[in-house]
Parts: C-alpha cells; structure tokens; sequence
C-alpha cells in the first residue's frame, strides 16, 4: 500500500481560515490525529475519517511525542490517507520535524500542507501589520518555552534585534518574559498587543506597554495566546490610552 | 452604504492554498484589486467582480502605493464589498499598513483575512521545520529591501540573532546578503535553501552553505523567491552535498 502521511495546517483557530487544500485532504483521510485545540467544524469535514485527539495544549513531553511518532507509523502501515493535524502551520512551534524524521527513517512518504500561522491571525486580529515601510521590516516568531533537558537558548535575543516580535506560547510567562527583555535593553515604552483566542469568538485584543505585560496578561483567560511587540503598535497602543484617559482638550482637537 | 475593503491574504501561489474565508469573500466580491503574482484560478473565484491588477512585482513605489489608496478608498464609494487580495498574508511585507490608514483617515471600514505565508510554503516544500525543540525556536521573517527614502536598517541583525531566517525578496539581493551577513558573523557554513515558486508546479529548491549563496542564487529563475537559513537545515543540505559528491565509502556503510 502507497500510503501517504499528510501534516496539515489547521490555521489559527476559525474553523474557515482552513486552507482549500487542507479540506480536500481532510476528506480523503482514512484516520486522523489531531491536536486538542482544532476546531469540531474542520474535524467533520473528515467525514469518514477515525479521528484521534493527541498532544497537549503546552509541555508536551518526549514521551508523549515519541507515541505519537509511532501511532503515525502504525497508522501508515493500515490506511492510505493519515492526516497529522495541527493548529496553525505545521513547521512553526508543532514540533513537526521529530514527525518527519521518524516518518523518514520509517521509510514512509510524507507532505507538509501549509496553514495560517497565529501571528498572521493576531496581526489581523488587532488590524496593525507586523511588518511596514519605513520602520519594520524584520518580524521574529519566537517561542520563550525551552523543551525538556534544552539547553536554555537566547530567544531574547531575537526578539530584542527584531523590529517586530511575536512571542508564541509565551502569555503564562509574562512576568519572565517582561523581565527578561527589561533586562537585554527592551524599553519598557515598547508597544503590546496581546491576542488571545485569535479568530475565535472569544477573540480578545490587549494592548499596552512592555512594562505593563504581567498586568494585561492576568487579565486574558486560558485560550491560546500571541504576544506582539514592536513599535508598528505605537499608533494603535496610543489610541487605545488616549480613549481610556479621556482627554477631553486633545479630544475638542482631533475627534 | 455600508461598503467594506477585505485585505485579503491569496497564499503562497498555489491556489488551493486560499483559505475557506477568503474563498466566501471573493464569491460576494465586487471589484478586486489584486497583486500581480495572484493565480488565475484564485481570481477565476470572484466571478461577478472588476479584477483590477495593481502592484509591481518589486520596487513598487510610494506614488504607485498612494494610487492604489485612493482607488480603494474610491471603490468604497461606489461598492459595498472591495477586496484587495495580495500575496501571501496581507501583514508580512505587503504594505497593508499604508492602505489600512489610508481606509481609517476615510473612515472606511475594513478587516483582514490572513493567509498563508511565503516562508511556511517554503519550509513545506524544503519538508524541514523552521523550528525544532533544542535546536530553533526563533524564526526571523526578513527584507533587505528598503523603501525609497527609507533609512538602511539593521535587517541583519534579525538575521544572526535569530535561530531560523527566512528571507522575503531577496533573491536578487545574494551577493550583498551574503556578503552583509558574513561581515556580521555568520558562518559561511550556514546551511541555506532557496526556494523559488514556492507550491507552484515550477517550485525549485535549491540546498548548499551560506558561502555559495550568490552561486545558488544564480541557477534560479525569476519567479519569486525566499531563502532560509539555519542549522534547522544542516541534515537536509548535508544530505544533498553527500548525494552529488557520492561518496562511495559511505555509501556502502548508509544506504
């Protein structure tokens, strides 16, 4: 049997930013293992599909990774169409490449169908683009979660030379997070957004300063977060505290 | 009337690679004003709609960009659904910021659609991750170009602080980028893949170090093109260098 591994982008969280392709897999797919957070309408479409939850929302281990290498195996091994799906795209933070590796040495065919990356989702999100003429022209993804027995590598650094970053996995951490790039030289004046739920009904957008992050964090529920900075932000953070404070003489001026 | 302009993100190439929501948008499209590297078959979606081709390829200029303002802002006027389809996500590198102030100063509404990205297209076609548990977890999205009156920045930095890198227009650049960044300290070793027509039928994936990236640079044609570098990429490239140089000795010991 010719079977084929298919490693899909489900996208950010709504259930129509599934790309045309992704749905035609979906429906053709024999059995598919998917992570906790996909939407219920993407999984229908695979209709005759068994599906099977695997992964955890954050600090998913070796172990548990290391079985979900062999279910796709086992799973090759029995049908022609395996879907591994995963939320947003699969080559960013999904761990993808430890699938494709032991697919790889397995010997089994594999294709990586790409999705909508959460930082494309929270940029749209808050209506500011991560990257603009003039002032950024560098956007760094980044997560600050180290993976067991990791070497704790310099994620600050990329944050620190970018002109907009965008910090994945990273709400639970802020306080780190915020003291971290204190630390490296950020300006705590630097402009956030914080996206929660991207997408989602529950979508929420907090914007604010740096120094301000441990705050605006406490305030955002359990949904999967996305942290942005940058000064593409200014304007909109701006606004946002002019509206708040209220000030009713540059208010007679400009609205 | 209440008119709305969708920035909406067309993908990487492939038109299959649209999303579900973009799709629905372009179905109820009255006028779209669309990137000159959109596929036929993405813009064949909009059927009752004026398709109206705005944007070079690169080096578009600000008059230009200042044009494709006031057409949308005029298009508002007149339509109820405006949509402005660009490659890629409308929020990396697609100068969407100019448009959304131009739309918000006229006080028109408007929302974004993300898309999938040139650099998620890429590393599928690669089938290499650009993020790896103990390897990267920082993936810089970059341009070397910069805008008309712009001032150089420091695109560089994104590049050597960062785990992963991938490069957006820069193809015609290779000789500056790989000379700017061995200057800064990148390892000539570097592994990099350049990546033209990313999911198109004449995708092209070019593997080798960052030294011979001006000679890489050279075999490819003009379609677009990124370039990643990282040692997310090290297997993939050595893989390659071993295949061409068929080393017979290790041939007979792996394969």
């Amino acid at each position: 049997m010719s079977a084929k591994v298919y490693l899909v982008g489900a996208g950010p969280g709504a259930a129509d930013l599934l790309t045309l392709r992704a749905a035609r897999v979906l429906e053709r797919a024999d059995i598919v293992f998917h992570d906790a957070l996909v939407a219920p309408q993407t999984l229908a479409i695979a209709e005759r599909a068994t599906k099977i939850a695997v992964g955890k929302r954050s600090g998913r281990n070796s172990t548990a990774q290391r079985f979900i290498n062999k279910q796709l195996i086992d799973a090759a091994r029995r049908h022609a169409v395996v879907v591994r799906l995963k939320g947003g795209d699969p080559m960013l933070f999904g761990r993808a490449q430890e699938e494709i590796d032991a697919l790889t040495k397995a010997g089994i065919e594999f294709e990586v169908v790409p999705g909508v990356t959460a930082a494309c989702a929270a940029s749209a999100a808050v209506g500011v683009s991560l990257t603009r003429r003039g002032m950024a022209r560098t956007a760094c993804l980044i997560t600050p979660r180290s993976a067991e027995g990791e070497p704790e590598n310099d994620w600050a650094a990329g944050v620190v030379a970018a002109d907009t970053a965008v910090i994945y996995m990273g709400a639970g951490l802020s306080e780190s997070i915020c003291a971290t790039l204190l630390a490296r030289g950020q300006a705590g004046g630097t402009p956030v957004a914080v996206v929660e739920n991207a997408t989602l009904p529950a979508q929420r957008v907090l914007l604010g300063k740096l120094r301000d992050l441990p705050r605006i964090a406490q305030e955002i529920g359990p949904g999967p977060a996305v942290i942005i900075l940058g000064e593409v932000l200014r304007q909109a953070v701006d606004a946002r505290i002019f509206r708040e404070k209220g000030n009713p003489r540059r208010c007679a001026g400009r609205m």
